[in-house]
């Protein structure tokens, strides 16, 4: 596979230095526009394993042949495909991961990321920076029955499938035998459902919007445990957790919240576990730097646009509410090959 | 300067396949915003040479601490500033091209590069490339008279400025004495202001619209070059250009026309000239594999979207346009570290 070369190199003492990284930075949201068409034009379902010409293609998205080549040619030197004398091919980048044919393909985290009720907000990004929260009505994203997590829930799942395993067996440990585990913040529901399919005898609740959860049951149903999976709609500040468990997960969560609400949510996770019982949150966890890894550093810009105060929070702060919250013996695993991390804490 | 690491590498023998690169790239968006952003609440003249916290220098941008904070991390994130122990700083990049107080900055180009009329174009991108060309009205970008180009004219000077020795001296090479230069889709003016400083007896004349020229003639007056620099406003396929001339600049021009449009236009040009005169264009000069270097070649997306039939042109193609103009002796000089090339012809 090429390497994507259109981003400039830093300047060393051996390269000069240009302004091209600042060109290329200015011209970025193009690469996200070009992905997103791409996706919506089924383009990669439309390139076979033989490498096709750009008419060929054209044809097969109802599509023009100039901007057919412009395109493929754009997301080779972004190296997503590949070309060669006979036209363009998928990469194995994009033949797993954004062929709908492939079973890991994420495609469809394109709908969520580029959702205009998301993307639009860096429109107002000065506005956002100046104000220091998003410029979204109310709390933003998490604003009640929000029906981008209705969305959320129907096309990240891919993206988060991968977690579920490591997820499940750092909550179970091994554990088996009957115990009940609460998935705050549900979504498509995958996490609470991998512990479920992990332990015969687990009996999972999910949390979350009622139009949310429906997602969830319709993901549990097909991992053949609907049986022993609960719906508790509503809102994880409001609800009666009942109880009590011997899990709770709050995966993709805190990170929307200011450090007392998280708190105060932890306080009422601490309170619904039996003594000894484990809360474990998935989190992107930046260093203490907030700068590094790339990834979940950044993802702190999200969370600006999308909320009022919610935050990309280092281990040392997790650490501290979770302590706040009673909890002991706080433990991080990161998630090889993910950027995220999962923080857990014992009732 | 950090090495920007929120690319992620793409898959090799020795590193898994992950589909980091395809999430970044959905939000490759947010990179275009943030500097934006950067550059609209002058935080690259509030940070001094020192260290600066985020209190202090939102402040000095009428900003929140929180939005200061991410932005900045995330400017450091992707190697644009630096941080340590006592705050953020500048990086020589951010320094040298951003810090309006350096005579090198470049920050002005935002404002073309992110203005809305270019930059919303990419919301309709997957219409673009099932039609094949600009959803913009009309010619979309070189409609008569289009306001952007007055907008470029004034921004965009500073990334054209380092290009424009290398072209006068390529276009004059050595020749001294009486001569005159028409300067198509002269902008900014500064090609043709160049060779009125390299040749204290060249006359220039500046084609454009005429509010672009405005733009030309004060640059010509800050030269000291003006009672040498002459108007002729209007567009380069309607307006007698005069002459003969014994060199025509096309500077960032025949990207924007399908190839009979480009041959026509440099038919005119040839008659233009007198024997032995030289046509000179700058361009985007993508390799015959038009995926190749990076940033000539994906300029052609850019073409897709706000024009009806442009493209960055491999110069096997435009070297055949010269051709079928009339023009010999055909020379390609890429010009070192910028990823233009100047093409020249002899009439």
């Amino acid at each position: 596979m090429p390497t994507p070369p259109i981003h400039p190199e830093p300047a060393t003492a051996e390269a000069p230095l240009t302004p091209a990284i600042i060109f290329e930075m200015l011209q970025a949201h193009q690469r996200t526009a070009a992905l997103k068409t791409a996706i919506e034009l089924d383009l990669f379902r439309a390139l076979g394993h033989e490498p096709g010409d750009a008419s060929t293609i054209a044809q097969a998205c109802s599509a023009s042949p100039r901007g057919i080549r412009i395109l493929c040619d754009f997301l080779v030197i972004n190296g997503v495909l590949a070309k060669e004398a006979g036209g363009y091919r998928h990469t194995p980048l994009s033949a797993t991961f954004l062929d709908p044919r492939s079973p890991a393909s994420v495609a469809s985290i394109a709908r969520f990321l580029t959702n205009p009720a998301m993307q639009d907000t860096y429109k107002n990004l000065t506005d956002i920076v100046r104000a220091g929260r998003t410029t979204m009505e109310g709390d933003g994203s998490v604003e009640p029955e929000n029906p981008i997590w209705v969305q959320f829930a129907e096309t990240m799942a891919p993206m988060m499938a991968p977690l579920t395993a490591p997820l499940g067996a750092v909550v179970l440990e091994g554990h088996s035998g009957p115990m009940r585990v609460l998935d705050i913040a549900a979504g498509h529901g995958l996490f609470g459902i991998e512990i479920a399919k992990q332990n015969p005898q687990a009996r999972v609740t999910g949390l979350d919007w009622a139009p949310v959860l429906r997602v969830a049951l319709e993901n549990a149903r097909r991992s053949g445990v609907e049986d022993r999976y609960n719906m508790l709609p509503g809102s994880a500040f409001d609800v009666d957790f009942g109880g009590p468990y011997d899990a709770v997960l709050l995966t993709n969560f805190l990170h929307h919240f200011d450090q007392p609400t998280c708190v105060g949510l932890l306080k009422k996770v601490h309170a619904a576990l039996r003594p000894g019982g484990r809360a474990a949150t998935l989190e992107f966890v930046p260093n203490e730097d907030r700068v590094s890894p790339p990834m979940p550093a950044a993802f702190a810009l999200t969370m600006l646009t999308s909320t009022a105060a919610g935050d990309a929070y280092p281990l040392s702060e997790l650490s501290a509410m979770y302590a706040e919250a009673g909890f002991k013996d706080v433990t991080a695993h990161p998630i090889p090959m993910s950027p995220h991390t999962i923080v857990m804490g014992t009732a």
